[in-house]
């Protein structure tokens, strides 16, 4: 993993990954978008289908291709791996921008060597979008070719184009700093789940606060935000996201002044 | 205006004014991603100059072919009709999230007849979607072709798919019966603007609610909501929209369960 061979390997093989979820994810969204039947009933669960069968055929190809790496996602049990490198996959984020048919849903793909993300992938299917980064850079891949990534020079959050998917989770102990930071920043954009990050990687969203989120949601997202310059952490500002409380900024200095409200709340 | 060779030949010439607007708004959502100035300071402020642009872009279209049609926006000073039918346009609808590089605001044009709207036109530059509703009829014109469109079935809120724009505009009165709607519906998205009634029609989000609009916020809604079999009306369940309350629901089921919660909270 560590020769640059080995990462171009493992970036090329990502994508085949993307490619795959793709078809599986796209042809079932538009289907749900069409089925007659919209709340239910006649037994078809888009979403749910998506996600299983775009995790199975991803699971299918590591396992003919890299049988030695492990693989965590959420459809089906870990597989453990024989080595230093696990991939996480989350085949839908943003399953009710899914079901909805909003077209921010995204597929989270991440390689991790020894516990840590080394690379991550962020797709948007209905955007023909694809970021991917290794913690040093950051490129999106789209209809106008391969871009290399920088977020945005915002360093404070009077200036901020600030996103969270759903401003009603934060509870308790989280949500006084929540509405401070609401009320600081330039303007707030809801809803947008792993997309807002790959927004702040290519510098059009300069802060996402969020809690709640699970391995799954922030592996990929970690070495996209990275490579592109930006600052990604926990609320108390450290590495360690257990507690699914992220904060992610285009700047050191953004991030700091995010974290000095958001600390009082941390739980890690 | 009421013979069908005329509402075909306006038909096409909003669509004319809806290309002639993306011309001027994508460019610059385009520039405004890239600039490198992310925090303003450099002067150029993308969704003013496009909204500018784009609202004059139409304008002068308006004037040249059709000099006795009245003209309403939102940059320039009304113009007056000599005759029944009155353009409304907003050329960016959606400003928070075209700011942020996010891919749902639009451009919205109707055309008034006598007051009331009798065709209405949702652009989405970004997602390369257009909606084109007369009351009667809606369509879907993209890379697909033109598709007819129905509102869902979706008869409860226990089933509904339910979107507004800011879910901290509702204040004072009109606070308890949101926070009730979300308590009840199945799901919730925020932030789509004058999307999520695009969606409506398109059949994969069942129920709108919003307050503050505008009438150049609402008049493109009501031939699209309606022309796809949904329902469009104010909290009280009528066609009065200048208070600025505006309920939209698949099903006319739906709409009174909705008016229902809403009209203790409704100013008209």
């Amino acid at each position: 993993m560590r020769s640059a061979d080995n990462l171009l390997i493992l970036k090329a093989f990502a994508q085949e990954l993307a490619d795959a979820a793709r078809t599986e994810t796209m042809q079932r969204w538009k289907l749900g978008i069409a089925a007659d039947d919209k709340g239910g009933g006649s037994g078809f669960d888009p979403v749910t289908e998506a996600d299983r069968e775009a995790e199975r055929a991803m699971r299918g190809m590591i396992e003919a291709r890299f049988p030695e790496h492990g693989i965590a996602g959420e459809e089906f049990p870990d597989k453990a791996a024989a080595g230093p490198l696990l991939w996480s996959l989350d085949p839908i984020d943003g399953t009710r921008s899914f079901i909805c048919g909003m077209p921010t849903w995204v597929t989270l793909i991440a390689l991790l060597e020894e516990g840590a993300p080394a690379l991550g992938l962020i797709d948007a299917p209905r955007l023909a979008e694809r970021y991917i980064g290794d913690c040093e850079k950051t490129w999106l891949i789209s209809a106008g070719g391969e871009t290399s990534l920088s977020s945005s020079g915002c360093e404070t959050l009077a200036d901020a184009r600030f996103s969270t998917t759903d401003p009603f989770l934060f509870k308790e102990a989280e949500a006084d700093p929540f509405a401070e930071l609401q009320r600081r920043v330039r303007t707030t954009r809801y809803g947008h789940d792993g997309y807002a990050y790959a927004r702040l990687a290519a510098g059009s969203i300069d802060l996402v606060v969020e809690t709640g989120l699970k391995t799954h949601d922030y592996n990929a997202l970690i070495p996209v935000v990275r490579g592109s310059g930006g600052v990604i952490g926990n609320w108390s500002g450290g590495g360690d996201f257990k507690a699914g409380q992220v904060v992610a900024a285009a700047t050191p200095r953004l991030f700091d002044e995010a974290v000095a409200l958001l600390e009082a709340a941390a739980t890690s």
